[in-house]
């Protein structure tokens, strides 16, 4: 693997005077990257977050590993003993791996068409428009589009082949993957009497909140009168569709394929599981869970997990199964009539 | 927001010398932007059309209201009565908000391999092969790929990052949302004896009619041996797939996120909402609605809407209800054992 | 059409020297295309694979057509008989159509940093990083993005717009559509107690197989610590979305709109139908089929055909018989407690 930039080699003792945590084992154990207990190398730090895999421990070639003090007692290696081992990971796996960054510059294949601070970076083949504001240290991948008026905030990165519509505005520290489309028209015709369409102009924008990664060939529509919203610390997975007029709440977090209608609106800290649907105008709850798969044909006016999916069977037995559905009316009504029949037979 | 090309003001009697409706209150007030009735601010005019939101004309802050005559009593602003309210909305949006046309020319970093129109514009590091056919006044965004002996009709506009594969053609008046890909290669393999796969080359092309509009990051395949159609006035959102042969009637809607395996015919007229799914080699007849969610795997002969979702529940509630799904052909034979015995007991 | 490269004419008994099989008719007869037994005009051959469209061949213009000995009885034209005619058309459709290959060389406005063999081409307005290896005649479209350290092997092709972020690994004879992303981040974070979001660094990589095809507008992620693999022969049809340490098996096919979530592992010559979803951390055994719009939540150990979907129906019915899903339990209740009574009463 190429090498990327990075911290060469951490002492365990460094780690926990910055991450916290209780050291166990020596102090001087030398981690240079992360991996997981199955995987681990020499200089590579692992972590037990789920008690099932507590056995991996044994057989870990692992330098370290971070774990719940519980099960810090049998661990044949150096540990570092702390009560959210994951959350610690996920800050020594940023410490060990920072973020590449560009260097700064225009590319000589790039098109820019404003004035941006001397720290950005504009890769190959990249246009950006006129009237455009950049943040420090905006990094820009190469083959995207940037639209006129467009703000990005400081420290923001977007990955190659990305695009922006005119005039919508994206916080600090975003992470915007290949493919993904921000801004294009939202879905609004009105029907002629012949069932032709008229479209209605979509001139609102989209408002990116800070610390929000999007990801790849997800697209965001602009608002059609008002704008489309994503507050702070909203993550989306890749191959989202979410449509104009959208509220997503902040920390909210979507997974792979998911569909938001229009005029949707989601609360904070939700989640939403892969490839579920979310029909337009409906209003969902802070701290909302909905399970991958599912279709949320009405509001959620309260927290909790709700869930909408069908089993799956061997083709035979769906066959069986399922083609009852069509006749469930049919059964409840017989059911209905069974009761009835009984209890005259009952009175006598 | 940047400011659009765009008209600067319309007085209420000019509107309505152009677009019909009858003007109830001061002919002279001045309209520069359309807005919704929560949103509207002073020059703005807004629409009701879903009776539902009626109350909220009351304190609306916009310079006019279009609606219905039934609607126009109480309202406290100028208006426009008129039979369809939501149409004439989207034409006079239309008219305040004209598409910004990109300046004609070639920009110096795209790559053109084709004579174009003096009246074409092609934006920066975009790829125009050879043998392409382009009507006058089309818009090509920046980083687009024209395959070979592509044709697009007159006042087309491609947005940025939109691919065309060879010998695809594209009517009149076309918008293509960024991300969009038309005429790559359908999914079609023979299989061997051992499981491997077989490429059948794709040797049709797609053929888009006038009109058309296509979403961000929707996909069109090329036909295998015969072509692709999608007739004119069709509008497809984003992120849509059509399968190779797949045939779609004029003035047919598609939402967000559905996909429509290969060969299957969809009519005129007709909607599909998000997230629906077709498969292949089905027909469906003209004003056929289909349901978001829905997934159709028959042909659908009659015009209708259509709809195959299940509810959401609490995860609990769904636990409990939805696993007694694989037993739906135990619960049917069960019932009619009890109507067997009940009739046996009755007939005593 | 544009006229693509290929052969001229091939005679039928040149094309049985080459494939087998047996020919019937003028071994003289030539042929120039193929095409389907509707379409078929002069110097074009065509093929019966589904004995239901068997009729269709009274009336073919076909030049020849390839057939099953069984069938080639009543043939009206030359035909060619074998045992599984479509395979052998796939065959003979890809020496009528070779595929189209880009002229060597780097376009004058690509961006280059890495030594590339002199036999590969580079379309305009494309990037490729530095420590990129491509193998002999490999074609790059226009406007790709190819990060630092990539490999590609011989032969391969990527279409215009195409992403592979860095150190991924693509092998020989690859087909990549138009907006595929490789190697996009998986989507992988930790939660704080607030409900905001660290970010799990992604540094594994995509490794990717021999004869690879890759659909337009698919995403594969890269590993979050480990490598996210497709093996050799599978095919991914046009978005599809492979969440990040998925290994999908050797010979696999997987139609349009599926998703897998993080960590699945899927067997070899599996099939999944379109927008079918297999849930993360799940094993699929080898050779199984999953049909159209299946949610896959749980693993599935032996081969077979599964499926899970609800029949869509008239609205109106749909809404009588859908809403007893909320009910299912309580209709079983129902049923046990009429048992019981109706068993109560047989005792009498």
């Amino acid at each position: 693997m190429l090498s990327l930039p990075g911290v060469s080699s951490l002492r365990l003792d460094e780690i926990v005077v910055r991450l916290g945590g209780e050291l166990i084992g020596d102090p001087a154990t030398l981690i240079s990257q992360v991996a997981t207990l199955d995987g681990a190398s020499a200089g590579e730090i692992s972590f037990l977050a789920n008690p099932k895999y507590r056995n991996r421990i044994a057989t870990t070639r692992a330098a370290a590993v971070i774990l719940s003090p519980t099960a810090a007692a049998g661990c044949p290696v150096p540990c570092i003993a702390t009560p959210d081992p994951y959350t610690y990971f996920a800050r020594l796996a940023q410490w060990l791996n920072p973020p590449e960054s560009p260097s700064a510059g225009i590319h000589a294949t790039a098109a820019v068409e404003s004035d941006i601070p001397a720290t950005v970076s504009i890769g190959a083949a990249t246009h950006v428009g006129a009237e455009v504001r950049l943040g420090e240290e905006v990094g820009i991948g190469p083959g995207c589009v940037i639209g006129n008026g467009v703000e990005i905030g400081a420290g923001s990165r977007l990955m190659g082949n990305v695009t922006i519509y005119h005039s919508c505005r994206i916080g600090a520290r975003a992470i915007i993957h290949s493919g993904a489309v921000i801004g294009a028209d939202g879905f609004g015709f009105a029907r002629e009497k012949d069932g032709s369409w008229i479209k209605i102009p979509q001139i609102g924008r989209v408002i990116i909140g800070d610390d929000v990664e999007i990801g790849a060939n997800t697209t965001i529509d602009r608002g059609a009168l008002d704008d489309t919203v994503i507050e702070d610390g909203v993550k989306l997975d890749n191959q989202i569709q979410v449509g104009h007029n959208v509220h997503i709440g902040a920390h909210s977090a979507l997974a792979g394929c998911v569909g938001i209608a229009g005029s949707a609106r989601i609360g904070r800290r939700c989640t939403v599981g892969g490839a579920a649907v979310i029909l337009g105008h409906l209003t969902i709850a802070d701290d909302v869970n909905i399970s991958a798969g599912t279709l949320v044909a009405k509001s959620i006016p309260q927290a909790g997990t709700y869930t909408g999916t069908v089993p799956f069977l061997e083709h035979a037995d769906w066959l069986k199964n399922f083609a009852r559905l069509r006749h469930l009316d049919a059964m409840a009504d017989k059911i209905r009539a069974l009761e009835a029949r009984l209890a005259e037979l009952e009175k006598k």
